[in-house]
């Protein structure tokens, strides 16, 4: 058996080797205020002089001696021969001790009555009033903010010494072509370390991105060499699985110490830690995501501990609206959507594959599964670390049930009202299950005609329990989707995958076989169950079956042959109570626009004629609130 | 009576008029995505290719036909002649379908063998696994995270078209002096330019900034005019009062509409709004809060309504720990410091003079208290909006009482160790109050010898209520300060500031009169109350008192002469369940530690003798827990 990894150790114990391993190297850098934004004081920053350094007039008015006021009342008012004219933030001449604003005098030929006394130093703005000479301004480790430049620039600090650390990235593998460059099959775009470049930045390291090193020992040893004199940190992209063309971990022992390879986390398993010229050296994994987490959770935290700007973790208790497996021994990090269903919130978790990018994309943050625990129940809260701003949670729409591309029409015209919706694929039955523990704002189901539904044995008893009202989406056809045609006589023959058990998909395929009186246990792939109707789709176009069921605008998306077998109600199925959260409101007015029905017209595999209905399960017909501004 | 404003209009009639009066300029620009990170797509991102394009290898193995590895067991293995190596992410060769892991495979020879069957596309990355050609990838409105521009790559896309606001920034005022140059007395450095620039750049503005523009109506209009023409929004800085010279609102007149001056905004009053050539101009009040506050509440919010990224805001919920009064009629932001006790989180409000930006410095959040309130009391709980990364809540540590200069040093030390203190000036009473309850971590107190202070019926019957602790920083001589000797004859002759009831400065002051048998009434100033120790001082030098009492620390600070009159102890009070906080723990190690002692004793007027003692009021010894890492 050919050995994988050295050994695997714990994301804990990784971290700790990683934050001791090395010294900080403690460097700083001095530079202008104006681009300091971010950057941490590396010294405390004392006042140079006073603000102000003299007594200032507070006011629009007049500078006076407050004895010459005194006795002054409405009955009897005083008019001042002495005085200054003066403006706010002007020097009081030294004589006064008082200014008197100008809404409280009145013109008296050249000069001014009064009808209050001033007392002593009224309107004065005393010397040092801001900060005193010598007085701490920004202490060490303090994270400049926008207003804080302003207080610097105020006591005449045009440069601020920061924390600085370099950072070295080199992008590895034969595979890889530059942004810019078309890939050809086999070949992918570097992207992990413009995203590592990209990420670093932002914390205020200063980065420096090697060309692309074809996989090649000596050369990745001569970059490493390079990359560790010249920088604090080198980080090192790929090469790091056990295949025959994986050279990193050996281009580190020959130059330097590994120190580990392979944690215990998911994704980033194949992570290693190595030491050249006491420069520490990550080995981020070539998939995307596990190359996040361990930018994110290894590379991010060590500059913290050298003191760049902590990277800020916005931390929202949410409860899961499904539940989510974990390997017990691992520390997994997954996407999580997280949206506000009343007073609470619900996160749903997304595709923890390694490479889909999409599904960081698509989330609006993700939590940590400690190695210890084995996964979480439905409805377990625990803490989504958001990746956007925290009001997006506000703006955010979680559906649950049968994504059809239609949604991806919906979902750009709520996000140009603000709305962002985030789906997940789920069948019929914990559709219905989201919408019981209203862990969802809505269901997308595609489901018969209003008259057969009403009839349904299965799905009825589910739905009459709740008060629940059905938007139109689109009618739209379901069938066959294949490459070639299907013939009658060739559907026992054929390699077909399968949709998952609960889906409309499912119980049409079953519907069909009956009609052809076809046994399950006859056809191939009848076990192979695709996780979503896209996925259905997806497997026939990639060869891996003949034909499966899906809907006209899926066939089409991918270009497939589309043979209809029955016409199903795309729905929107949600609590009538919804219909009082405005977000909601906004959502329906968006599915009954004529924008909508345009798109779905131009796509041609839609029936737009019951679009935008809002029906209860009784066929009462329901009027939406007007829109929310 | 001059008139001031032409009238004061709400903070919300304000916004809505900035909002509804002008045309989103709806500006795009294109920008490489290693520059997007923080901007906003403007039109929907699609894929231009699938990724992958064609079928993959998920894993490093041997790429096979998984008809060929039927039967392969532990007891039968299967040696296979047609095979091909792949590592992770080359193409599958067309003719196999399936991908065995190195680690399930035995060399034999040339050959590999096999002891389990693969099923059919088992490690096979499909095409389009990622995502597949034209499915979007961001929707319009996304704002464009590290990790996104990770997934733009991978998809080819090395341009985005992002939403594009130019503002032109002017800098008025002849008093304005450029940042690098030192300002002679009734000179300013120009600021408010420079934070407004560093504030919406950061939202992905383009700014220009003018040089600086004397207050010259002429100059000023050229200047509005030009930047104008050149830009979709206008801010021009100063100006804005009633003064003699102020020429903004005039200026802005003449040259198009003024469409409001004065707003019921605390700080920010002076702000305008006009129009010209269709552009919107704001006029910055000069005071650098009151600017704050107009960039924050209205500039930024501006932009975000046109479509750049929303500034993020992040709320906490905390309890006042001191009443907060406001001004009925305006709204109001006041810079607050939170910090959490046990499970609660306490905020402090500070200083809301206009020009004090320290105070916006040394706070991590600030409060709006809407016009119609007129106030909060103590332990009222309200939103504070941070302006600092939330986990910074966790490493701040609240103060209230009698501040001394020595808490910078010690605030410098904690700072290292990555705890912020935040401190409240309080008298004892007040902060005895703090600390039953339980709105600040500890109390620092000028209290008399220990012996006296057990003898204390002021003190006494408030403190033995609860469980404290006394932790001693120094001991301090405490007397009179002044610019000049104070003979004893003089000292009903001359002008006193004196501090607030219920200080120690206070008390002391009443003793020392006592004992020179004076009566208070006759003592010039006696009436006139300085906020905090500090400011007695400040006083003092600013010659707006002939003699005050403070400490000798403080005494030094500025310069003065001083005049011991008695010794007291500076002491940290706390409950003595604090001793469980792991941060008093270590705060507490430092207040003990050679370093802070050194400190104190280069500034050659504390004894230190006691510092570090912690003693309950019974005279117990207390050890602490020893410090975390």
């Amino acid at each position: 058996m050919v050995k994988r990894y050295l050994s695997l150790i714990s994301f804990d114990e990784a971290l700790h080797l990683l934050k001791s391993s090395f010294n900080n190297p403690g460097k700083t850098e001095t530079i202008p205020v104006t681009r300091a934004l971010g950057r941490v004081i590396a010294n405390p920053v004392y006042a140079r002089y006073a603000v102000p350094e003299v007594n200032l007039a507070a006011m629009d008015g007049i500078a006076v001696k407050s004895r010459d006021t005194f006795g002054a009342t409405d009955q009897c008012p005083v008019t001042l021969d002495n005085f200054a004219r003066v403006n706010t933030g002007n020097i009081l001449p030294p004589q006064f001790d008082a200014v008197i604003m100008i809404e409280d005098t009145w013109e008296a030929g050249d000069r001014f009555q009064i009808r209050k006394a001033a007392a002593q130093w009224q309107h004065v703005r005393p010397a040092g009033d801001d900060i005193r000479e010598g007085r701490l301004v920004l202490p060490k480790g303090h994270v400049i903010r926008a207003f804080d430049i302003g207080a610097l620039a105020t006591y005449g600090i045009a440069d601020v010494e920061v924390t600085s650390v370099r950072v070295g990235i080199i992008p590895t593998g034969s595979e890889l072509v530059p942004l810019g460059t078309r890939p050809q099959p086999g070949q992918v775009v570097e992207s992990n370390t413009i995203m590592a470049q990209v990420l670093l930045e932002s914390m205020g390291a200063v980065c420096e991105r090697l060309p692309i090193i074809r996989d090649d020992p000596a050369l990745i040893q001569d970059a490493l060499r390079e990359a560790a004199e010249n920088n604090d940190l080198v980080i090192i992209s790929a090469g790091s699985s056990a295949g025959t063309r994986d050279f990193t971990a050996g281009s580190i022992s020959a130059i330097g110490e590994l120190i580990f390879h392979g944690v215990a986390v998911k994704p980033g398993k194949p992570m290693m830690l190595g030491k050249i010229k006491d420069s520490p050296v990550i080995g981020l994994p070539g998939y995307p995501l596990a190359a996040q987490t361990v930018l994110r959770e290894f590379a991010v935290p060590l500059l913290e501990h050298w003191g760049l700007a902590p990277f800020p973790k916005y931390v929202v208790r949410a409860q899961l609206a499904t539940p989510l497996a974990s390997d017990l021994g691992f520390d997994e990090f997954v996407p999580v959507s997280v949206g506000r269903i009343k007073e609470k919130y619900w996160g749903i978790s997304r595709s923890r594959g390694a490479v889909v990018q999409m599904s960081t994309v698509r989330s609006n943050g993700y939590t940590h599964i400690p190695g210890l625990v084995e996964g979480y129940d439905a409805e377990q809260e625990l803490d989504v670390f958001l990746t956007t701003d925290p009001a997006n949670i506000e703006r955010t729409l979680l559906f649950s049930g049968a994504i059809d591309p239609v949604l991806e029409e919906l979902g750009n015209l709520a996000h140009n009202q603000g709305l962002f919706i985030h789906t997940a694929s789920a069948g019929n039955t914990s559709a219905i299950l989201s919408l019981k523990r209203n862990s969802c704002h809505a269901a997308p189901m595609s489901l018969p005609p209003f008259s057969t539904l009403q009839e349904s044995r299965i799905l009825m008893p589910y739905l009459k329990s709740m008060d629940l009202i059905f938007v139109n989406i689109a009618t739209q056809k379901q069938g066959i989707v294949s490459v070639k045609e299907i013939k009658t006589d060739t559907i026992n023959s054929i390699c077909w995958v399968n949709s998952r058990k609960d889906t409309p998909a499912r119980h049409l395929f079953d519907t069909f076989l009956l009609s052809h009186q076809i046994e399950p246990s006859r056809i191939r792939g009848y076990d192979n169950e695709a996780a979503t109707p896209g996925a259905v789709a997806a497997a026939v176009l990639a060869g891996q079956a003949d034909a499966g069921i899906c809907s006209q605008g899926l066939a089409e998306k991918h270009g497939l042959m589309f043979t209809p077998v029955t016409a199903e109600q795309y729905e929107l199925v949600m609590r009538r109570e919804m219909l009082d959260d405005p977000r909601i409101v906004t959502l329906i007015s968006l599915v009954k626009s004529p924008a909508f029905k345009m798109d779905l017209d131009r796509n041609g595999f839609y029936n737009t004629s019951l679009t935008g209905r809002i029906r209860s399960l009784s066929c009462e017909n329901i009027e939406i609130p007007p829109t929310p501004d």
